[in-house]
């Protein structure tokens, strides 16, 4: 008998497109990551459907844009009844299990309104946006929010505090044995004070190993989540993590003077954030990317304990691997800290995708560079296990074409994504209306046009200007540009893309008989007239 | 103790605008809902959000368009968790009771996949999309649908047939006795067989006073939705109504030999669907409309007969009068039948509501033509109970400002409405994909744009043009009118609709002060820089 097919989906959180060796990472080296691309494939062009966590993760989870999903930022719960991946793979007997990070909020007045109790098997499933949670840990965890079972861990090895989690590993000690709170970037130079073991990289890594070695008894094939926190803030990283990279490591930040004369004013409002104002500071970058380098080093290096323990346990044939992240990381780029606007550092991410079917033979070790959203793994995870694809539902489109070598028939001609700041500062600094903190993104491999509710659009052309320097969204030079840019954004924008009840295979067949069918007579004058079109239907 | 205030929300379905003297109409007199028009405000710019009986009623039910319930056809389920009007009102303690049709198919999917038992009463309350069915009757009823209620009653009077409802009711006799079909529009100018007590309108009339006599043993305020299934065809109504009105009562068909030449395409597969190849002979006007104009004069005898059991129980001064329909009817004009496109005959709306409230005095008698929609009906009622507006939810507005004569500080300057039209035979003549087969109205009070995925746009100016017979969608010298209403098509279409989890009351206090509050410090560089935020803050 064959093995069973799974799939093992590894996201990290906050990790840029760019810091991987195989990416081009000029210092980084990424071994374990690359191995996995030698043997896959790695999308050059994969966008998330909105550059902050929690609606990049739900779009990730449903396969549907943030409009459809309506999860518009960290914490908005996501719509009970809304369908997610764990559904359709459930529908087909495949177990869709996290360990680690989600950012999902459970919907409770939803869920009252439909009498789903929360606790129940059907409740779990719904709070969890899809998963059966084998270990929950969005990563975060200051006082005094739930607590994570890491907490109960850090414990058990003797790491006792009110809370572990903040005070072992995401602090770090002073000269004088006191604290040093990791939230802050000015301590993003020194060791975390929990062992490198204890970390939460290793932990979540065993975590995974755990349920891989305890669903050998469940004849069921799963999709595992496995969803680090790293490299996302507090930046600050175990020994001997935490000075493998030193300032001079860190590359230049790509960002240029002429960027800060005139911005648009929702970038403008952007660069005024205290994060993008300390990151605009070369020493805050290079006390901090060091740290940043060396969380994903730790990932890169606790990958290759995963993978040799897929190995072991004869699982490497028949498990797809994805490597991914939810967004990337300014890094004082373009004088911004996080994510949330649409820059490349931000917006695109890593993807490598290695398919263990003999089909996909023909592509290891390529690159790819079609036009892929996040959106799109879901639907690629349902016909990796032979599921019947959905694009009533999930507005992705599967990658398996692309692995298997294949070119399809249609591809899309643009990626979009989407952002609500009205959970930020800039909503006040811009005084702008709650509904109208709205930005999009179209992007056709060469011109990224930026949609802003209320105020001009950005555009940005990545072939003459790959550093996305030179704002032109005000140029009368680029106006055709922005016409046809704006008319895919308005294409987009109209797709359905909430009849997600009825697939087209049950329209198809209506309009040419099924309507005369069902007995309802429309329109007809007589009986000559039903007696002509049924006989013209071949209906009795 | 003043009495509950209650909602009388009365349908009619297919019943076009200016089918009601009070609208004009030059020989069918309508004095019942005349006298509510004179007791309260007429509306005469109210548009559907779909020209169809379902995606039109699921836009009444759940104040939100049709892109963002998703029911886009009739038999389209209405996806579980969307929230409804009834949702709203239960929360308020308000009862939203159903006599008649509302057109609801139920997601038994989407309920299995929450553990919704169908027969529950949330099962129920789902399914009929938040209504508690005190009558649900669809009003058509072929063999072998499933048989309503009326069934029972007609066999209870000595009616029986394997089907009584159209063998009875919806069926003529010929002059040999025999039974001709009442689907037909050859028969229209018969009586159906059921004697007038017996048919359709007084029946479901009497189901409503049978729900507000039982109402009054019980201390909740409702809101009965009556939603009569006529004058939507079968074109078929009892005696005396059946030759209440003649031949030459039926006024002129709206239409122009130009309107036939080089139509839009869409326009032009329309017109060439059977229906409107039928109603556009003459012959066929002249026999169905009198049957229309009967089953709308039978509709407003009744309203006389229920006002005054309302008066008679001392509930006219506390119950707020709707009167409506779900879209309207061509009857030939513009060379088509049926609706399902935005001319006004089918996509503007009979809207009358009279409030019993003293504020709502000034306005008593008059006429409002503010543009409005369907979806404003849910958040009046809303607010006529006492409950808090939803934006985030329900994407009407109230129209209690214009009922109590005060103008809306803002109120919208263009109208919405939608069509699918993948289920008619117009996707196969004009070989569309069915995600494609969409239609959108963006209507200023003036022009009327309409955006047809796939096609060239039309447009009509109704202040030169009324009987929209110019369509000027390629026209250059309307270039300026297109680009502005294809604009605000963008806006509306990038518009949020599906945050239905996150209030604006929640997202506000946010971005001043609740990021740092919840211990999350995103970018702080130092001690001293969070110490100096939190003073800010007047944070402890």
């Amino acid at each position: 008998m064959a093995a069973a097919k799974n799939v093992l989906w590894i996201m990290c959180d906050q990790l840029r497109f760019d810091y991987l060796s195989c990416a081009g990472h000029p210092r980084l080296h990424t071994p374990n990551i690359d191995a996995l691309a030698a043997r896959g494939v790695r999308f050059t062009r994969a966008y998330v459907q909105s550059p902050v966590c929690g609606p990049s993760r739900m779009s990730f989870y449903t396969g549907r844009y943030m409009r459809s999903h309506g999860s518009n930022w960290n914490g908005f719960p996501l719509r009970a009844g809304e369908p997610t991946l764990g559904d359709h793979l459930k529908d087909i007997g495949v177990r869709n299990v996290l360990v680690g990070k989600t950012h999902m909020k459970a919907d409770i007045e939803g869920m009252a309104r439909l009498g789903v109790d929360p606790g129940s098997i059907i409740g779990v499933h719904v709070g969890e946006c899809g998963f059966e949670p084998f270990e929950r840990d969005d990563g975060l965890h200051p006082d005094p929010a739930p607590r994570p079972r890491y907490d109960v861990y850090l414990r058990e090895q003797g790491f006792d505090a009110p809370n572990p989690w903040e005070h072992w590993a995401n602090s770090a000690e002073g000269a004088d044995g006191g604290i040093l709170n990791g939230w802050l970037l000015a301590h993003a130079d020194k060791p975390a004070r929990v062992p490198e073991e204890h970390s939460e990289t290793p932990y979540m890594t065993r975590r995974a190993m755990d349920f891989i070695a305890a669903a050998a008894d469940d004849d069921r094939p799963w999709c595992l989540h496995l969803s680090y926190i790293k490299p996302h803030w507090p930046y600050i990283v175990p020994a001997p993590y935490h000075d493998m990279y030193a300032p001079d490591d860190v590359p230049p930040a790509v960002r240029a003077e002429q960027e800060r004369q005139h911005p648009h004013p929702v970038y403008g409002a952007f660069m005024d954030f205290r994060v993008s104002r300390n990151f605009a500071d070369d020493a805050v970058r290079r006390g901090v990317i060091p740290a940043y380098m060396g969380l994903i080093k730790q990932i890169d290096d606790q990958l290759g304990v995963l993978f040799r323990f897929l190995a072991a346990r004869g699982l490497t044939d028949s498990t797809m691997i994805v490597f991914t992240s939810d967004h990337g990381d300014y890094l004082g780029d373009h004088w911004l800290g996080e994510k949330d606007l649409f820059h490349d550092c931000s917006a695109k991410i890593p993807l490598i995708i290695a398919d263990p079917s003999p089909a996909a033979d023909a592509t290891r070790g390529s690159v790819c560079n079609a036009l892929v959203e996040a959106i799109d793994l879901a639907p690629t995870f349902l016909e990796f296990f032979g599921g019947t694809a959905k694009p009533h539902v999930m507005e992705g489109a599967s990658l398996l074409p692309w692995l298997h070598g294949r070119r399809p028939a249609a591809w899309r001609r643009c990626v979009f994504s989407e952002y609500d700041y009205s959970m930020q500062e800039a909503r006040l600094a811009l005084n702008q209306p709650i509904a109208d903190c709205r930005l999009f993104m179209v992007f056709d491999g060469r011109w990224k046009y930026i949609h802003a509710t209320g105020f001009r659009p950005m555009l940005y052309d990545l072939v003459a200007d790959p550093d996305e320097f030179h704002d032109r969204g005000a140029d009368p030079q680029f106006a055709p540009e922005r016409d046809r840019l704006r008319n895919a954004l308005l294409d987009w924008a109209l797709r359905d893309h909430n009849r997600i009840t009825m697939p087209d295979a049950r329209i198809a067949p209506y309009a040419g008989r099924q309507q005369l069918k069902s007995g309802i007579l429309i329109g007809y004058r007589d009986e000559a007239e039903v007696a002509q079109a049924k006989a013209r239907l071949g209906l009795a």
